[in-house]
């Protein structure tokens, strides 16, 4: 058997001590497997001795990562987190000093993936970064390798589970959003401040590492419309679900004649298809590919386990493969060979809406509407008003749900903005798109 | 950029057809992709000239699939089907003139798997059959690559798409299973002879192969429980339907205390589940591991171009691999280290049934079954008495439907037996397994 795969950890918070937990559990499977042992030969952390709940008796500590990345270990393993600072140095460091890297971190990936995947190819290296887009499910190997002879063409999914969580809560109970936030928080499934996960953005980060994969183009992390989910409301939840539909936070990226569309938004998927079953913390990933059609992935897509899983994969790889001359390129493509991302714009989107008015019930308020949509091109699909039980009087509030046929988020946009200027609504409209 | 990868592809049929296609349409993309061109350079097959919609010009024609391997080709595509005969003996003959091997042949595998992937050990040559199991879901690669540092726990998946497509018709159209099959043969989706189909004989090799790479047990195709669809009626699938059922057909491998079970047969899952999703000739495969949790993956399991995807993905991957001393196992560990199968008996199989009784209806007849229930220490979780709109007339057959909680197959099967003696059944029972 070959000498030890020696590998260095930056950062031993929860993934870090699993993935300890994991490699010191199974060291006899893991040599049988990848035809070496695999050692946690060192390990970077702000204190040394703190007690992790993981073993790490004999691994060299180092405080500076940057130093842990230039030691004699064979594979850098970054779980420090955050886009810049400490994680983008020793990555650097590392790849410079000619050690394979293995990381969890998205944002990293998201705003400086090219030029590290560039780095790593130059040096002849391996960039591995599984965990780092839906935790447990391995999507990026599944682009990046399995799909090798597929032109991608759609990729869209549930990557943050604290959004799905709550949404999947907000259906099952019927509790307000800020309600199932402050449970969510409570129970530990939700940050102090959760900008990160219900604006959108944690998803957005996965989201520009996919889009890359998938297409072969530069990431562009900053180029995402990103629609969060603290506007959806009960009704809108039991108005979708009445139509045929489920409300998920996807990210989703497709080409289009006009460039990429990269979104992450609150949208309605119908309630039979596979990505509407995915409930609670769970991700899922669903691709469209001009060779093998479509394929769905669902798993967990965070906690320290499923990420520890993703990342002992990538190590695993690491110890499998064999010293050569040239090495799969991180991003699927020699990173020179990535082309320039071309941004569709979001007015250029096509799909089909669902639209949500509360009006002040007149008559000829809903003629008003309905030409209105005529009047921009849409075709209407399903119409729900709900009249309360008892007569309506005069003036009263009134919900009217549309269901738009395929058409443009420009017509959409202009059509609401011309149904506000009709003085009608007496709440802003609620407009959630539809993907098949 | 390396020298052009020569393949030798062994049967042109509709996979092979597709997938020159897709290695000539997409030559510089793949080129790019893997750092060196995948050259189609010579091909075997019954008759030279045939048209095959693809174009094979200047690749070299053997007659003979063994002086093909013996080529000066560097990777031998095996696409000829058959457990034996020409297939095995080409393989055979790859791997000792020391060519990569890729095949799509699961009834090889099924039969020769582990002295084929100890012939490829031996010579530090890649084995790669991605396409053998679920055609275009990359399960293969998961289990044996991301799932590394994993230890599979129970596998279960659709792995047929004509009993699926069968199921689902069955289904949605209320038609009887004669009258589908029929339909699916004049379509194309059932063969001329389908018992290798609905008999579940084709979803058994599939499964026999991924039970040893799920274990690291030695193949053991000819030990696995093997009931196929034949006898499922509207009735069930209807009564599934309201009591929150499914019904498909499953390949299920699970390690119990007493060995590991194998076992294709048609299974209950809820309605909600993300497996009763999967509809037509899709399959699926969900597996349970000890780090990562649950996953699941679907996709499309047959057809020439979701076979293409995955053979081409499996040649892109030896396309990227360099000269070096040793190559990851075939069956994801050393064929020497693979332990003998240990078969669990399908009477210690625990889980839930579906049981179907018809009875003459009479007094005590139902006292009569749940007596014989509470006898074999079976307790009943729902129980379902269809009785007639109008007035029953005594005598007159009634059906019965009980779902029991979690028991044993010996006390189900003796239960059912008692029952049978007692002399109220008026037709067979039916017993379908539930899996959760």
């Amino acid at each position: 058997m070959e000498n030890p795969l020696k590998i260095g950890i930056a950062g031993v918070g929860t993934v870090g001590a699993s993935l300890v937990n994991v490699l010191n559990n199974k060291q006899n499977a893991l040599a049988n497997r990848c035809g070496r042992r695999i050692d946690v030969a060192a390990f970077s952390a702000r204190s040394r001795d703190k007690d992790r709940g993981c073993d790490l008796t004999g691994a060299e500590f180092f405080d500076d990562p940057v130093k842990l990345a230039q030691s004699g270990i064979d594979v850098f393993v970054e779980l420090i987190g955050g886009e810049d600072g400490a994680a983008l140095e020793s990555v650097r460091a590392a790849l410079k000093s000619g050690k394979h890297v293995v990381t969890a971190n998205k944002a990293l990936l998201a705003r400086h993936g090219v030029e590290l995947a560039a780095l790593a190819e130059e040096n002849g290296l391996i960039l591995n970064f599984e965990a780092a887009v839906a935790g447990g499910i391995p999507i990026i190997k599944t682009m990046r390798e399995a799909l090798s002879a597929n032109d991608i063409t759609r990729v869209y999914g549930i990557l943050n589970g604290t959004c799905n969580y709550m949404l999947t809560r907000m259906e099952n109970e019927g509790i307000s959003f800020e309600d199932c936030l402050a449970d969510a928080q409570r129970l530990g499934y939700a940050e102090a401040d959760p900008t990160f996960d219900i604006g959108g953005f944690d998803t957005a980060h996965k989201l520009a590492i996919l889009t890359s994969i998938a297409f072969g183009s530069q990431i562009a992390a900053d180029e995402i419309y990103v629609e969060g989910i603290s506007n959806i409301t009960n009704a809108d939840i039991e108005a979708a679900h009445e139509l045929g539909y489920r409300i998920k936070l996807l990210g989703v990226c497709q080409k289009t004649a006009s460039g990429i569309e990269q979104r992450v938004h609150p949208t309605m998927v119908p309630l039979e298809s596979e990505i509407a079953q995915i409930g609670g913390v769970t991700n899922a990933v669903a691709l469209e590919a001009d060779i093998v059609g479509e394929l769905v992935l669902s798993g967990p897509g965070a906690g320290g386990m499923a990420t520890a899983s993703a990342v002992a994969g990538d190590i695993c790889d690491i110890a499998k493969s064999r010293p050569g001359r040239q090495i799969a390129p991180a991003l699927g493509r020699p990173a020179a060979e990535l082309e320039p991302y071309r941004k569709a714009r979001m007015r250029t989107h096509e799909g089909g809406y669902f639209i949500r008015f509360t009006v002040r019930d007149k008559t000829g308020v809903f003629a008003s509407i309905a030409t209105r949509m005529a009047e921009h091109d849409i075709s209407l699909d399903s119409i729900v008003q709900h009249a309360p039980a008892r007569p309506v009087e005069d003036g009263e509030a009134k919900t009217i749900i549309l269901i738009t046929d395929e058409t443009t988020e420009s017509a959409v946009r202009a059509a609401i903005e011309a149904i506000e200027g009709d003085g009608h609504l007496i709440a802003r409209p609620q407009m959630i798109r539809i993907e098949l």
